[in-house]
């Protein structure tokens, strides 16, 4: 089945111990769309300006993904400096320059309301509440937030978290967003909020899925799917929206929306993360093979299983 | 098979933001005994003042513990207090009286000679390597150590991870360690240093276990476990300890410490530790059962596990 991504396309300027790199193809519907192009058809909404030209539509068309949704606007398209120092967890923002993506609205094309899977990559909670109501026959809906809007638009976002069924932010947004420190009750209080299932990112730790009770099938038990660890993290950039695109493109081709699938979905979604941050930008996303991905995942389950 | 556990005994004054208790029976030997006393016969070595009564000798006895290398000194037995504010991942030392434990000299009973597993606790490095040479028969030693020690007296510790099988530290202590801040890379110089396997814990995202390429059979893979989302950690004193417990004392239970063995030792380690931060001191591991035990393990297998 199909998934419409909505969110950012961008230039980007990375510096990491492992060197630098300057006007790089990313932002989060860049990211999102090519991991989840592996498992399902992928459609884009998002704006760019004058200089993002064919070069970069390749990058997309080279997948399969429909590019129909990325508007074209007068100006020059989102870009994003930053850097990391040893702590790769944290990006050091060094600019933001929005351009056309300050003014941006997003528009559905008429050939996209049949998308079965919809994710709301970071965006102001009110577009993505107004995606979310002109998709109402999606099957599944998929959600990303970040600090700034939990801080700055908390009643907007309250909005947009009573129309998603699974939410991926990691500890630090969870935590802030419930007011609480302790991670399950956390977990708990953002389920309360409208979500069926909260996946928290722990980035090099993995990830966990909290459920609503009773939600995709029995009990309420967590589950944890790890990362990998990584001998040379080369840039950290868009691996959260790497990883929501393996959780979201798994989850797409399969029959059924089940526990077991969604914990499935949280492997695939480490599995992605992980090769994202092997290369600067999307480079490695750009040139993976369906058997590199599920080698991976063996790798992930041999991580974590006993005999 | 038998295990020895060399460390301190202590009574510990504790703050968190569950409560507060004062002269509760604590310490590195007083856990690790516990906990591992669920899975083999333990002993322990380790010196207690005049105020260390029946009362807490009965607390080993009645867990079977051997307490005939607990040496009555003249004077108090060692104090700590700490408290934990919501951050709970991190003590704050309020005081350290070592009292008799500040001249500890580890003596062996010789009835203790054939004890097949050792466990260092975290004890300065020279007095670990030198109970290391008189077990000279040992099967397998595990070693707890801290930042303390790696930064006060690095060439000790040198000598002695040379003589240690197991080496259980937490992600500062391993980063700090090896000067590297990448946790594989780090881990890989750790093993370069001695021990054949290298226990990572990360407090609540579970361990890692590392081996030397080769050691206790095949490849050079990780392995990792979790740790149990828990809505009330108590008091998180003595977790590492529980963790080590569990850890070693299912190794002493199995025939052969090989991978797998000590894939499921990862487990029953964060087994052991999560029960351990339940309630405030040895509480939690004072009245467990062996069942309990094995459902918890089971409640960790499900969290990990994929169909």
């Amino acid at each position: 089945m199909s998934i419409l991504v909505v969110g950012s396309v961008a230039f980007d300027d990375v510096t990491s111990p492992s060197g630098s790199v300057a006007n790089i193809l990313g932002g989060a519907a860049t990211y999102f769309a090519l991991a989840a192009s592996y498992f399902a058809p992928v459609r884009v909404v998002a704006v760019v300006g004058e200089d993002f030209g064919p070069k970069e539509e390749d990058v997309f068309r080279k997948h399969g993904i429909d590019t129909r949704g990325i508007e074209r606007a007068q100006g020059k398209t989102f870009r994003w400096g930053g850097s990391y120092s040893d702590n790769l967890n944290e990006a050091k923002t060094t600019f933001t320059d929005l351009n056309v993506f300050e003014t941006f609205q997003p528009r559905i094309p008429k050939e996209y309301e049949d998308t079965e899977f919809l994710f709301l990559a970071n965006i102001q909670p009110t577009l993505q509440a107004d995606v979310r109501r002109i998709m109402n026959e999606v099957r599944l809906t998929g959600c990303d937030t970040m600090n700034y809007w939990i801080n700055r638009t908390p009643k907007e976002l309250a909005v947009t978290l009573k129309l998603v069924d699974v939410l991926l932010i990691n500890d630090t947004e969870a935590k802030m967003l419930a007011h609480e420190t302790n991670l399950p009750r956390a977990a708990n209080k953002v389920l309360a909020m409208g979500p069926r299932a909260l996946v928290i990112k722990h980035g090099e730790y993995g990830a966990t899925i909290f459920f609503r009770e009773g939600a995709f099938g029995i009990g309420h038990h967590p589950f944890r799917a790890p990362a990998l660890p990584i001998e040379e993290v080369k840039d950290p950039t868009g691996a959260g929206d790497s990883f929501a695109g393996g959780f979201m493109g798994y989850l797409a081709s399969q029959k059924q929306v089940s526990r077991e699938a969604l914990k499935r979905a949280l492997f695939y979604g480490g599995v992605m993360g992980s090769f994202a941050v092997e290369r600067f930008g999307t480079e490695r996303l750009q040139c993976l093979t369906r058997d590199e991905i599920d080698a991976r995942f063996q790798v992930f389950r041999e991580l974590t299983h006993l005999d």
